[in-house]
């Protein structure tokens, strides 16, 4: 497979924001971006609610499937930010008063003379001997517990807390490789017969096909991707010359 | 529950090129809004690859328990648009030429000198029966499979595609009524302990807590939503109320 050398992430995007419309996912397109970048392939992604059996199953079901996992979203302190509780239920953990972000948010609070209400408290119940993930935007930090990273929603929060779990936590990352062919003025039902002969003889490289339509009219995209080099070689440069001779 | 009437709602995204990071998808958001508008609720969306077992088991998924579901991407004719085929396997039919489909096509090639290619006959073999979903974009239509909606991933034709199945097929939204409070430099570390107890006592109404950081610190947007128009008000009232007896 073209990418059978990579360990595979998922992720739970958790809020009813999301799935009411009320805010539009940044995060999705960030992790995706990032994991690949760094050598990871992004499987799966779940968004669901704030829904505590849902969050427990799903974590349950991503901690079993995959090398890691990412969660986002729930990690505040108010009664809908449930996801530090269920992951901690998912992964058998108690749910208690982490010392370390409990010293971060203290510092952070007297500092600025702001009370310790139940909230703020909140943030600080987490799954009984987790890592930390730094949150150099708000302080209050995301949990690693076994393979599984517990992240905010906040968008400029999560890519501060994947940072920290790519760089602390992951290890194996494989890069994939990858070549584009664009053709413009073609549409994809001119190229798609050749594509899909070359695809047939290349099993270890992926291709695919995107189209595009403007004022103009149509165009088209062939991307070839490998962890192979090799493999990805052979395969576009057997796909320039099938074009060619279409000319 | 704050939106036990409503029928509930499925997204399937399909698609390596989001999973991959090349593409954001934009589809999520717009289905959310649009769902939440016309009174449906989307309970879940998933992003799989373009994997026909992996469509498969999801189509049979979230067709057994959702009132409805929505797939995007993978019905272009190229050798990785399997959402046709994979769809009717989910669903037990047969894939067959679909004669409106090609109908439609035919006339548009023959229009412009277009020849039918193998790539361009495929977007016109669907599922048997299927009912189909107007494209006036690019004109190759999605299609109807029992509760399951077949849209294409390219975000315009994907939006002409929900709009024909909310006016065509689809049957019992119900409104959501929603308030929000805005609280300008308030976190909801100071608040959070009151929407706590208020979210306590008004169970059939779905309290969110939402914040902000900017520049020039903290904000909260406190967000109260129920299909039950008495219920929210109540709500909001004991919201508002217990806001203002803190300052």
């Amino acid at each position: 497979m073209y990418d059978s050398m990579r360990h595979e992430v998922g992720l739970l995007v958790i809020g009813d924001e999301i799935l009411s419309g009320r805010t539009a996912d940044k995060n999705i397109h960030f992790l995706a971006k990032t994991l690949d970048e760094n050598g990871y392939t992004l499987d799966q992604v779940r968004v669901i609610g704030d829904t505590r059996q849902r969050i427990i199953s799903s974590v349950q079901e991503f901690s079993d499937v995959y090398t890691y996992v990412f969660t986002s979203g729930g990690i505040g302190g108010t009664h809908d930010d449930i996801t530090f509780a269920s992951v901690a239920m998912a992964m058998g953990r108690n749910i208690v008063r982490n010392a370390q972000a409990y010293h971060i948010l203290d510092g952070y609070y007297k500092a600025r003379g702001m009370p310790w209400t139940d909230t703020r408290r909140n943030m600080t119940m987490m799954p009984e001997n987790c890592g930390l993930l730094r949150n150099s935007v708000s302080l209050a930090p995301g949990a690693v517990v076994d393979n599984v990273f517990v992240c905010a929603g906040i968008p400029k929060v999560f890519q501060c807390m994947v940072q920290d779990a790519l760089v602390h936590y992951m290890q194996g990352g494989v890069s994939m490789y990858q070549r584009s062919v664009y053709l413009d003025g073609i549409g994809e039902g001119m190229v798609g017969d050749m594509v899909t002969q070359v695809a047939e003889l290349y099993k270890d490289v992926r291709i695919g096909s995107y189209p595009h339509f403007t004022a103009d009219g149509f165009s088209t995209e062939i991307v070839v991707r490998s962890c192979d080099r090799g493999a990805l070689d052979r395969c576009f440069c057997a796909l320039r010359s099938a074009l060619d001779d279409m000319d």
